[in-house]
């Protein structure tokens, strides 16, 4: 870069403020952007260990858990997903996962760069798995190690039940992985009820804070199969058995914590905990409903056949309407109108938006928002 | 946690502001505060590309490196470490691993973590490398992969010179890596003139941005023994061959990008570009030396003997004076007087303290501040 072209930016940066109805991230809110602004301290202060308590005590409330092994790990969605493959994965060992859109893909390959044999169950994008069947796939492969499931498939906007499939792992000494990336906090994650053994997260969706973090938790059953280890972790930065004496009551150095965006992290909980987890779904159920019938009213069909799979409340894929450009619309969308919606992934690109009201941006009034403006190009 | 609990923490969180002049995080100057409460925009929103080339750009004045491939990896230093090892390194790969400290043992353990064939070469804590004997030593392993050791050691303060070991490196197959997580912006980091081949850093030492990403260039010696591999990189979330494609001109999706962390990062270099880079290592210099200059005052040792190893200006290892109990007197230091220091990790326990004066915190009157209450408990 010249030097003259750095001179021409603003002294001090600014952001063209958009509506985020994408697939995440989501806008922030007020106090949210006030904790990220927070003066830094020390990682190992101990003002920091009451914020790191914090963190792990609100995060337990919305994960459903009681797990003790509950934080954040330092990183996006797709480290925590890195962090659950790594820390139960020993080399050959067998895992089913289960693959209907772009994050069942990057699961499996995760797992196969850890060494893992990667037994793999699919259904086409869009659609969801029948448990019973799911559980005979399990009964079904010997010495089975993991089994691993999206919940809420951000490529797709399908939702993946888990109580039945968790419910018979909860007897076996096989590890059940969650991806529930874009249902934390928006819809319940029962992981305790369901029997969830490693469930991760990301902070940009439902949770309304910026992307960085990744929320996790594991189970006894997960942590002791991990001790049990006789290999270690690949992977030194996500090695669980280390990062535990920090966040732990040991606080034993691992790496320096991001110390900003734990502040973030622990003020978008708070929001969660001050608003109620109950009345917060019912606000995403709410308001996913109320996008629906605006959806029905303009003729503008689902890309989720919804009479045989269950829908996200949170993230709505629809096929894009005949006689309009994808990408032509979207950049007008964006530039024209300061509106941001997701484009479709591997098949579905071109075919389908994807569209998030997510946590903060749960709101009729965004709603209309965005129906205002895509009456003005549809109709 | 109890919800009365939760209830008793106040609505915004307020944190009390400490001077930070331990081995990082250090405060943060106003701007970067600013910067990082912005409202979060897409990853994949044109102005966000905006400012992913403007940090590659200003990276590549302080890392003085024309390398293309120049941007910041979704974790903090030592994810920019495991991203080096585990780009570079295939397995039963031989990499010498310089150690005369905690990060040297670190570049060890994550090197062999990923199956690499380490080879080590050591000195005792606080000595430095005889560059001539390192090539020796170089010379004598046949088909060497890589060689790795840390610029500025953050756990003793010594300061290891590389520019004789990365030009006779220049020359070879062989790939350099450079720990340069405290050096950076501090003093000179000549990346392409020392021939160093993987340079990495962290956020939160003299570049002022609190903890979570790790700045990082790759050169094109480097990138084409990546592209040459013939196993998949173990990390699916540090493989270079696809972050490129989203900080390159493709921008395809990866992961989520921490958005907010890299408006700070963008602020903190633009900090760095309006200071100078010569003016900046001037800045350290001095205050290093007037550091230097208020101890010998007071009568106390250097940790690193300064006639036969360099030191760094903006971190000191020093020899806790006797008849002080260390953790008592660091307690008093942050609770009392908000005034966090550093203490020693491994051998140098409850032997020395770190005290970092780096990036916005390498002043006079912070130096000042700390000496008159050092002058309370020592005089």
């Amino acid at each position: 870069m010249q030097e003259k072209d750095i001179e021409q930016l603003k002294d001090f940066l600014e952001v063209k403020s958009k509506i985020l109805l994408g697939p995440g991230p989501t806008n922030i809110d007020e106090r949210v952007r006030r904790a990220l602004s927070e003066q830094t301290i020390s990682h190992l202060d101990p003002d920091f260990f009451n914020i790191l308590d914090n963190i792990s005590d609100l995060l337990r409330e919305v994960f459903q858990t009681k797990n003790k092994i509950t934080f954040a790990v330092s990183g996006t969605g797709s480290a925590g997903m890195e962090m659950a493959m790594a820390n139960v994965l020993e080399k050959e060992d067998k895992i089913l996962v289960l693959k209907n859109g772009v994050f069942g893909e990057r699961m499996s390959d995760v797992a196969s760069r850890y060494g893992a044999s990667v037994i793999e169950m699919s259904v086409n994008w869009g659609e969801t798995f029948n448990q019973g069947e799911v559980i005979e796939k399990i009964k079904s492969i010997k010495n089975l190690k993991a089994v691993s499931v999206v919940h809420a498939e951000t490529s797709t906007g399908a939702l993946q039940d888990l109580n039945h499939i968790g419910n018979y792992l909860k007897d076996t000494d096989i590890i059940f992985i969650a991806d529930t990336v874009t249902s934390l906090s928006g819809i319940e994650v029962k992981t305790d009820d369901w029997g969830i053994d490693v469930c991760y997260s990301g902070t940009q969706k439902c949770l309304s804070v910026p992307p960085g973090l990744s929320p996790i938790t594991f189970s006894d059953k997960a942590l002791s199969k991990i001790q049990q280890r006789t290999t270690k972790i690949a992977s030194w930065y996500l090695d669980l058995t280390m990062l535990i004496n920090y966040w732990g009551s040991e606080r034993v150095y691992h790496h320096t914590a991001p110390v900003n965006m734990l502040y973030a992290l622990n003020e978008g909980l708070r929001i969660c905990h001050d608003e109620g987890l109950n009345r917060r779904f019912t606000r995403h159920k709410e308001n996913g409903d109320y996008f629906d019938s605006k959806l029905e009213v303009m003729g503008i069909k689902s890309f989720i056949n919804k009479k045989k799979h269950s829908s996200l409340p949170m993230l709505k894929s629809i096929f894009i309407p005949d006689a309009i450009d994808d990408s032509t619309f979207r950049q007008n969308l964006l530039l024209k109108h300061n509106i941001e919606i997701g484009s479709g992934l591997g098949p579905t690109k071109g075919k389908i938006w994807r569209i998030g009201i997510m946590g903060h941006n749960s709101r009729k009034d965004v709603i209309d928002i965005l129906f205002n403006v895509l009456e003005l190009y549809l109709v």
